[in-house]
């Protein structure tokens, strides 16, 4: 049974200070915890509130992998859950935080996926998993990005935290200096640039990036950019949502 | 000043089932009220709670256009908002159901986009802003959809409800049913499908149908489908998300 001050302390965890602070989160619903036990996931503790044969695949393969189960009260379930109608079951999980830009020693990528900005958690879940989909697995986050282990991100991203190779996060002004140093193609969103259907790519090297949700990609980054990419479309609507933006590119780079 | 029962009624349009009696619903903030206003939706009424310059355009605009304007107290809006942050400023629009398919009479639009039993709000407005960024204004939905009017659905179509030009929403054996007597080519989002980037497109009128977020498109549709499309990707993922499949796959049928 799960004590009682560690249940006060993973409902702490609903809040970002604290998240932050002890780079721990909590994720919930069978199959993303499924898959945190399939890609090595530091598991502290998985956590359900029934013995129902619906959670005896995680429980068996919890035990093959020495973590650590703890049963809950359906009360205690609905507290530390973050969503409407919980699976009632949670993994209690440690991350680490993004790193700061290395600028000479990074490992070199072929292609970064930049994000300007993103401030909806939701935008940030779906881009991570059109990235993952994508195999675009190194991200750079711009300082302004909301939380990356937001639990709304988590969950929209689903599973997609799981697979990323690099993380970096930092300000504009060092992430731009890596770009150029490094000779990356910069490829930014935007509503008045060149068509992208039209668009060849002239590097194996690529960085894209996508910009802030009413904002778009920032002028500093707009100033330094190789090529700004538009998707075409009929010119009623003001713009596309920006992880739509980012699928439609995403999609069209990796088919070169 | 804005009455108390009128307060209480819209309150209740928070409600489904109100605003599916009623044809009414509230919409929130300054830039999907403009856009109402431009593309002369029915607005019963603007409903703002400050006299500051910052709606000084919309109540300038609403007179111009004969729309009501009427002033509530900031407890009042906190009661009618759907939002953590509202702009305190709403209007009261009504909205026509979506029509049943009208098998014979039903005008032939060269395109139709498909939603079969897209279940979550944002994801549904996410798709109908991207159907309008393409132009694509006929829409079909299956009964299994969200409602259209969902406050969320509202919120992240970013007034792409005021784009469309007809949409229909019916059981799937009708749908199916009017696509074949219209020799319709059926394209269906899958995971086992052709690849979108190698497919030639053979007909202009095409309907495009876009899934449940788990269940994917409706066996019955399946079985029709001229051709079914997959977006390739690295495998890890298990899927895209249905508003990210349908961005990509709408971008390749206007670019074709």
């Amino acid at each position: 049974m799960i004590l009682k001050k560690e249940i006060k302390y993973l409902v702490s965890l609903k809040q970002k200070k604290f998240r932050a602070l002890n780079q721990e989160v909590i994720i919930e619903g069978s199959k993303l915890i499924l898959d945190a036990i399939k890609y090595k996931q530091t598991i502290k503790k998985i956590i359900y509130c029934s013995k129902d044969e619906i959670f005896s695949e995680i429980r068996n393969k919890a035990k093959k992998n020495n973590i650590e189960l703890a049963l809950c009260s359906n009360k205690d379930a609905e507290r530390i859950s973050d969503t409407k109608n919980s699976q009632k079951i949670f993994a209690w999980i440690s991350f680490a935080q993004p790193k700061k830009i290395q600028m000479d020693s990074m490992i070199k990528k072929n292609n970064f996926i930049i994000l300007d900005g993103i401030s909806d958690p939701g935008n940030m879940g779906t881009i991570l998993r059109t990235c993952s989909w994508f195999g675009y697995y190194n991200i750079i986050l711009t300082d302004e990005c909301v939380e990356l282990h937001n639990p709304k991100t988590i969950r929209s991203a689903m599973g997609a935290h799981f697979h990323i190779e690099n993380i970096y996060k930092d300000n504009i002004q060092n992430i731009i200096k890596f770009l150029l140093r490094n000779n990356y193609e910069i490829i930014a969103a935007s509503l008045n640039g060149r068509k992208l259907n039209k668009y060849e790519l002239t590097s194996k090297n690529w960085a894209l990036v996508l910009g802030n949700e009413s904002q778009g990609v920032s002028e500093e980054i707009l100033k330094k950019a190789n090529v700004t990419l538009t998707i075409e479309g009929d010119k009623k609507m003001e713009s596309l949502n920006v992880a739509e933006a980012g699928s439609i590119i995403m999609y069209q780079l990796f088919n070169k």
